[in-house]
């Protein structure tokens, strides 16, 4: 049995539409996402640079010896390190629509590609253990047990350094900067959360999905009659071919399926891991600090 | 009788057109509906974390107790918090244009979806009742008396930090950045306004339904066409291929269209519901509170 | 006669590109305008708002009675709706490209369509009527007098804060921040005059027209020689599609035609009056005032 | 001799994207050169009206006379006066890739466009006399040595505000409001040179150009194949319909070629000099000047 | 043997989503790396002119004389000429994906054209003896140890502006000021980071490059069938046809391919190292040195 081309090439223009605008939009967020973590950085870079020139004596009340003064700027800084990992630990964690957690098949092969090529390559260790790293104990404890321990970390830079400014060891003009900062950070954590929170809208990856599964289980009847004209042996000549646009067509789809969420934790998410430790790494320079962490080095090709 | 393909397909570029950028435009409008949530969201933590920093009674005139400054703070974010559901009322309200308001079937259509998938899954409560939380009861009454409660919630900010500011528990750097929060908030409801107020001009929207109409409607003429080369049976076959290309192009039309408002109260929307409730907990939590509200969860795969 | 449909549709293709260019950068003309009189909603809140709580006795080297510093407030918040009108009637004066100042019928028809479905529909009065509900007698007379009055009002504003300033009404904090929104005003008036007197570049426009009026030329030679397939009869079927082909594209044409100057004084414009009147009423609700004027309805379907 | 249509539309595939893409683009250079000068607008209007209002005798350690006052204001805005011409003539001067600069034909053509229907039209003067107007002799003859005019002169400001700083004219906030402006004309400066010395990118623009004169060579061997079909006489009727598909992509082209470079010269380029007036127009009724120039008006529906 | 053309056109959809696609993108890539060069540009003038202005005596408690306070400010703008060279060769060092690092024919090619019309044509020195001349000794060795130089560069000017804030050479403003000035610095070298460090991601890159193979692997067969209409001597004459047309597909390839990373030291490039002569340009104009160098010329048409 065949048909003729026409229908086909019909549906094939809303598959084309929907396919398209599910790559395109699906890379945006990827590229915004990266824009977020980008930012970060930027903002890491300035905190540091900014806590560490800032804090000063001169009109304190009652000045610190620089020993401690050195502690309360590592400590804001070594914080806001302990901020990255927690901003990075819950942006892991899935959500209802992703790969992980549908059924059966995808979570599994899903499951084998995170430990294969995604964030299984590196033993990062349990967040509690890193916040260890960063936090006082006391700290750590309190902090972890809210719901939005990203948020509440940085509420906690808020009040420390209005603490600072109140004793006088930071003027008007730094701590507003300062809180400049802190509010910036809470627009990329706000920013990154909202890509996580809320997917390519269903309706239209929906759409893009069905039309195509429409289009591939069509494309065989119009195959053959293409082909038949070619003679008898051309309806078998039409099979590889069949494959072969399949193949092409569903790994569009799947390209834009696998984009779509930057913070999944597989093999072409925004490189998480490697940014903390860059900021980390770059922190811990200004600090002066001797042990000085190696950066993340690609696994199979694979940067985390 | 049967027609050529040929003005069909004239005729299909421009559906394609129109049916494309509808479905472009209203993602973009949802998108930004989102992202302008968001930094609801963001500006939201840093009026909480900083309202809670800032105000001291260091350089004050006339100092407060622990408990009387508390609750200033306290006052400051939970009417925050009713601008926040102030906010989201207001933008449920239906304009003439969504398709509550519309004729006879795609009202109670719309009805029903409203109470089956949107706003209806949650029983919310009123208005007044959430502002009677949040709000001392003499002023619930006069600001919801006002056109627009939300502007006038804010002037209420402006008011009561101005005078903090007088009575100097801030300093005019702290207020000045306070105020900036505030500023950005009229620029978040300014904007959410403006996607609510202005749909997707008119002269597009339509072009792309009558468009499509014509095209639904020379469609079968065109296919009749195509499929009398099979021969005489190719006629009936014809049919299904045609009611399916209907079906397709029908629901590209109508994707645009419900994604257009994000704001209608169905289940594609923005789930401000979700969102006002993330910066309760998150604020509430701030403020150390006892009893944390839980977070929205999704009502058959429905988020409000 | 006929010719072959192949030479047609290669100039169909710069037909879609220019025809589909110049309706998306119509729309992003127009959506573009919206939001810059929204973020002229936004920034009027905000003055309205920021110059009610600001302006204070306390340091003031001789203070005021309540009244009088009231009457302050009123006079900036006043004459800041003065350049809302102002604004909105410059953006209406027409340039030589629109619709209005073209010759003979597209002149005759627009006059009709503005009369029926636009501006005319409202009778606003004449700008010194509305100014002089807003200005002091002679300041108006002086400020009309102006080649460009709207950036005077918003100079005469800077002046009046700045003397404020001077006698300690407002500390340097508020006074910077009021100046900040005055400059972002001259922004907003700024990005709406660009809009108004940089018309989509006349080479595009052109190219859009020119590609359509050959296609609709050649349309019926191709159209004849492809129904001349049915039969003779054939010939006479495809006048009616023809005529609907054409129907669509001169359609598609006008739709980027109408929407490009979005300060027209049209029915698919810019509400400009209904938005002055939302500001003027959240302003004058912030003034305590008690005769709110109502806001502008929609008249057969159109808002202006 | 004739070829089938099969190639010359693959090829006409990749003509398309090209074509569109430098249509798209140029359109975009030019917006965005619109955009900058509409900022520059924006900017001038807030630095003529906060140097008016800012200077002020009040905490100055050594008062100057109501006339000093207003000459130092004077200076600081015929300066920025300077500063735009200045710009604008540095924008005009020719870069390696504009038509003035290519051989022959090209360049005579546009020599004389440049003067029908270009700058030419306008006999704008020498910058040497129009920075007389403005600049004082010594600074003029200083300033103009400089490799980059308009980025020195905007120094000298800087500088000028920094010295009414330390004499305590200027509060620490106006002055910071003041260089802010400043630095947002550094700013315009940079993204207009950025536009002007950064041409879209040659690979793109050869592919544009080889791939359309590929098709136009190839288009009437595959054109007489189609005609041939209408029989003999259908070879030579080939011929009117490949001269006009011909110019028509030409026409494409060129459109695309003649707006990248928005600083040209030439009738669609941004009205420079018209705006430069504007402004100059704005800032003397500031100043309250007597003899206030003419605006700008269009020759030959150009404007400059 | 020869296939029918249909499935090749379905495969050539696809490929011309994502050459398309690359093409954008890589374009977008390019135009967004040029716009952070010139917003590195506008932050170094103002950084330049800002220095120079803000810097006094007048509050300082143990003033300088005039030889010294320019000695610091010239050590401000120097460090800063470092900076911008020390981000134009970090941003440099080849990553694994761009085509230096790739095996055997590529890499040789690359290495070629980077010598001849490329990096290669600059004998820009050593960053290690341009750094000499703008940086102290002791400091260059210890800032070029760091792992990211550029990041510790601008943590070294931040510590230096709060010193002189300290000692009261600046007021806080103009602190302020300076300060920001520095963060937008870490917010362009960040940006141009994520650009280098971020490739267009593989699934889409590789998409672009599998389906143009197979593409062209399918051509000829097609093309075959086509041009065997012609008669038997047609088979031949396609030949050269089908070398054009994958001529044409390869080199679009290209063109996304190789603008894709636009700091990788080719001709298509971002002209880095004139930009770092144009700012010395300007800056050194700024201090009145005597000694201005010339700005770099174009080379066989390529400027670097």
């Amino acid at each position: 049995m065949s048909i003729p081309w026409l229908p086909i090439s019909i549906i094939g223009t809303a598959v084309a539409f929907y396919v398209g605008f599910k790559n395109n939009q699906a890379y945006d967020r990827l590229w915004e996402a990266r824009k977020i973590w980008g930012a970060v950085v930027n903002s890491s870079r300035a905190w540091g640079s900014c806590v560490k020139a800032f804090i000063i004596n001169k009109h304190a009340e009652s000045p610190m010896s620089e020993d401690e003064l050195f502690a309360v700027k590592k400590k804001l800084i070594y914080r806001h390190i302990a901020w990255l990992y927690t901003l990075r630990n819950q942006l892991l964690i899935p959500t209802p629509w992703e790969h992980i957690s549908q059924n059966g098949l995808v979570a599994m092969v899903t499951r084998r590609r995170m430990k294969e090529t995604g964030v299984g390559l590196y033993d990062d260790g349990q967040i509690e253990n890193i916040l260890g790293e960063f936090l006082p104990l006391d700290e750590k404890d309190r902090l972890i047990a809210y719901q939005n321990t990203a948020t509440q970390i940085i509420d906690q830079q808020t009040s420390d350094i209005a603490n600072l400014r109140d004793e006088e060891f930071l003027d008007g003009f730094k701590h507003i900067k300062l809180q400049g900062i802190l509010n910036d950070l809470y627009d990329h954590q706000g920013k990154a959360e909202r890509i996580k929170k809320f997917p390519l809208p269903r309706q239209y990856g929906a759409a893009s999905f069905i039309f195509t599964g429409i289009f591939i289980f069509l494309l065989p009847f119009g195959m053959v009659s293409e082909f038949h004209k070619l003679g008898e042996f051309g309806s078998w000549v039409s099979i590889p071919f069949t494959v072969l646009i399949c193949w092409v067509y569903i790994t569009m789809e799947l390209i834009g399926d696998y984009s779509e969420n930057p913070f999944e934790g597989l093999s072409n998410d925004i490189p998480m891991l490697s940014l903390c430790r860059v900021i980390e790494i770059d922190l811990k320079e200004m600090l002066g600090e001797e042990h000085i962490p190696e950066g993340i080095k690609a696994k199979n090709g694979v940067l985390m």
